[in-house]
């Protein structure tokens, strides 16, 4: 082996060992959220911390540093292909923001989302945010300590945001989401006073939990995830958790008196699940093999979820199948789909219809902004989150479950992560207008149970190339032109617009 | 800090930090046999390898044998207490040991028996010896290889009973295993000579196996397995795994034709559960909070299994329990009592009765033996197996998957491990005799469902005391007396001799 290719092994080497800490890692929060017993959380604290520092150490260490520095040498020089180069160059990217953070904030950081999750829990079922206060006081203190140790751009929260979605910034970010916030806010307006509101009932389908279980499955197989590569339990919180693309987990929650809850949720982690399943196995453990950011892998569920998900096509292929397992009996397409997507201002994210859903997202933004700039401390969390769901949706939040409490993110130390969820949406509709453009009749293939042309064009178009191009870069290249949330716009007045007949 | 106490510290650090690599591996472990889809094997496969190497790594560094050789010092001068110079002490050996094995023989050895289990399965499934046969075979040699690397003792094969049961020793175990293997295999003839032999069918009950999971649930609580600090699942072979004292998961499996068999696995695991919930947690990382060895660790399964879970006052309890939930209906206490426990030599182990199982454990013992001092070599082990199952027990194996394939402790490089088992057997009837002179009127308590007074007692004779004392002392400072055998034959002698009446 050449000299290039001697280091070049070494640098996988050390990369597979840091993917074998980081697959430990994600097997411990599936388990932690799916199966662990309440006695177990303690230690599992430390073991996650222990974990989450062993793999900072290697990422930062010294033997590490070396051989990628000087493996950049050779990219700089043009000595390495386009597709070694691209893969060093993220890896260099991500040692210059781990070098910033001391192993002790790491550790701690971990330790403590670790011990957060339980009381989160706990602060949500009782609706008692001063129990989880402690917690996220301490949480946002390191998250602003770490964002002013990594520096750059023109909010301290930018160094957040770029951990997400490579290259986002608040300023860019708040000029795409502000005027969405204005449009969302004006559209929802028009839609209440519409005089063709669907019927919220005509969806709504009771089911016993393990019937929802089996045709959730049967769903997610459908669209084409793999239970062979994956599985999919229960936890409080929706998630897909990725341990290879040969182990992808998903979970959802089940209401008894909703079918669609859980099936929406499905097809959404299925969606996640797909692109993780997609990647290329063959790079595990490198940018070539690990999903483009946050923003776009939220494209591929938001994609599933709702551009498929909630539309005509989906359901005729779908809503025969609950009436063979007894369920939506005399239940009538049209009515069902107007219902299914219904637009009504509530409280949970996640449970937000397509319309009102990135409002959420914007709620969040903005909050998380303040935090991280230092405007907004934790203690006065609940009033502004209220305040501003008056603002934007319109809504009196009941209490602090249905308010600040209830999304995970921030008992894990998530922030940054939540824009990407309205830029997947953004993403999603560029991506989907171009399929069908180029796929001609791929909605009455759903009809038909036929989802191998979508999967196969999004492998072709996203999951092949991991990280190795930028988010724009995934959008420019599959759709021909950069974001652009225009889309997202026009599709949801047409769709809507329709519905609502307004 | 005084310099020993800072050492003390330091010793306690590493420690911990290579318990959290352990509980780790155990989490992955457990999800591998309970839950893992096919296609995470292989990565899987590489991270428990790469886990284990780098615990291997940590337990032979230089600064941790430093840390330790100093603080071995320490104790050998009569600076450190009783405990702490215990828990060193046993750290000590621990490293003798790990420091003759190379890191690259512990990784690949992991690998392999990750790889190892999925091929097993399959084998197992097809009853084709040859699809293990090349994967054993590795098996066996590294395990000749760790043998002869540990060396010590009259033959190779000591060095891996050792890691099982300290002290333990190839010659003495043959010396209490052969006149028990004489008398067992005297004492079925016998009990098949009997014209009362119990009816089979009495104790085969036949239930739904979500009806079984939610009875074997009612009996493990019943005897005081923690489900705050414990789950119970579903894997192809039963097991006990344990991250922490507060995070304990047992197994089993059904057989819908046969509830008394999921039945018996789970008070079996329970055992197991109940010992590994109940050791000190202050002491988790160290000697004086991890189990003191294969045998004590069987001996409370078993005591549970058997000498609690097979007997009168056990059923008292539990058979109106099922029949409150429709199953058994019109099953007589007597009969019942008498076909739990039908002697029948079987093929399985893990099925066999109380008095034909330590026979299956002789016969693994005989092999193993000479499997690691080289006189038999893996082709030839379906012949070895089926001979001397002929021989001892006087069955004929029908396939190997009844036969040689049966159970995953080989797939897992568990060499050494089976005689653990004869041993929990002898050890349970010399405590649980003591126990019933201790404790007046402790069976009767078990039919009105109390357990505590046992678990109380066990807890302090056996639990409590980690692995600061070694089997011998717990077992004499239990009883008044040395472990014995002839507690184990008069049990057999007196309860069997009963049923049959010989």
């Amino acid at each position: 082996m050449s000299d290039t290719e001697t280091l070049y092994a070494q640098f996988l080497a050390r990369m597979a060992e840091m993917s074998y800490l980081a697959s430990a890692a994600a097997a411990l929060d599936w388990d932690m959220e799916t199966c662990m017993p309440e006695g177990g959380a303690e230690a599992r604290g430390k073991v996650v911390g222990y974990l989450a520092g062993a793999a900072h150490d290697k990422a930062v260490s010294p033997e590490f540093e070396d051989v990628l520095s000087r493996l950049k040498e050779e990219a700089d020089r043009g000595n390495l292909d386009a597709l070694r180069s691209a893969i060093v160059g993220r890896a260099w990217k991500s040692l210059e923001r781990e070098k910033k953070l001391p192993g002790d904030l790491v550790r701690e950081m971990a330790d403590l989302c670790s011990a957060s999750h339980h009381v989160w829990v706990q602060a949500k079922e009782t609706a008692d945010f001063r129990l989880f206060l402690p917690n996220l006081t301490r949480i946002i203190a390191l998250k602003r300590q770490e964002a002013g140790l990594i520096g750059g751009g023109n909010s301290p929260y930018d160094a957040l945001l770029d951990a997400f979605e490579p290259g986002a910034r608040t300023d860019t970010i708040d000029a795409v989401f502000r005027p969405l916030r204005i449009f969302l806010a004006s559209f929802i307006q028009r839609l209440a006073g519409s005089a063709h509101v669907p019927d919220q009932a005509a969806a709504r389908i009771p089911a016993p939990t393990e019937l929802q279980a089996r045709l959730v499955r049967l769903a997610a197989g459908a669209i084409g995830f793999d239970f062979k590569a994956g599985r999919l339990d229960t936890s409080a919180h929706p998630f897909t958790c990725k341990f290879h693309p040969g182990d992808v987990r998903i979970t959802t929650r089940y209401d008894e008196k909703n079918f669609v809850d859980a099936l929406t949720s499905v097809i959404h982690e299925s969606g996640h699940g797909l692109y993780d399943q997609g990647l290329p196995a063959e790079h595990f453990g490198t940018a070539a093999g690990e999903a483009c950011s946050y923003g776009i892998h939220e494209s591929q569920s938001r994609l599933w979820e709702n551009l498929v998900g909630r539309g005509r096509p989906f359901w005729e292929f779908l809503l025969p199948k609950l009436q063979a397992a007894g369920l939506a009996a005399g239940v009538e397409p049209d009515a069902f789909y107007r219902s299914l997507n219904l637009v009504r201002p509530s409280f949970i994210r996640v449970e937000a219809d397509e319309v009102t859903y990135s409002l959420h997202v914007c709620l969040r933004f903005d909050i998380e902004r303040e935090l991280i700039e230092g405007r907004l401390e934790a203690a006065d969390l609940p009033a502004a989150w209220n305040a501003k769901m008056s603002d934007y949706l319109g809504v009196v939040v009941p209490d602090d479950a249905r308010g600040v409490l209830q999304d995970v993110h921030w008992s894990g130390g998530l922030f940054g992560y939540f824009p990407s969820y309205a830029l997947g949406n953004l993403y999603a509709s560029q991506l989907f207008e171009t399929a069908k453009r180029e796929l001609p009749g791929l909605e009455d293939g759903f009809r038909r149970g036929e989802f191998r042309p979508l999967r196969e064009w999004l492998a072709d178009k996203v999951w092949r190339h991991g990280a190795v191009l930028t988010p724009a870069e995934i959008v420019s290249r599959a759709t021909g032109s950069p974001p652009d949330p225009a889309h997202f716009i026009a599709y949801i007045e047409k769709k809507y617009g329709e519905i609502y007949r307004i």
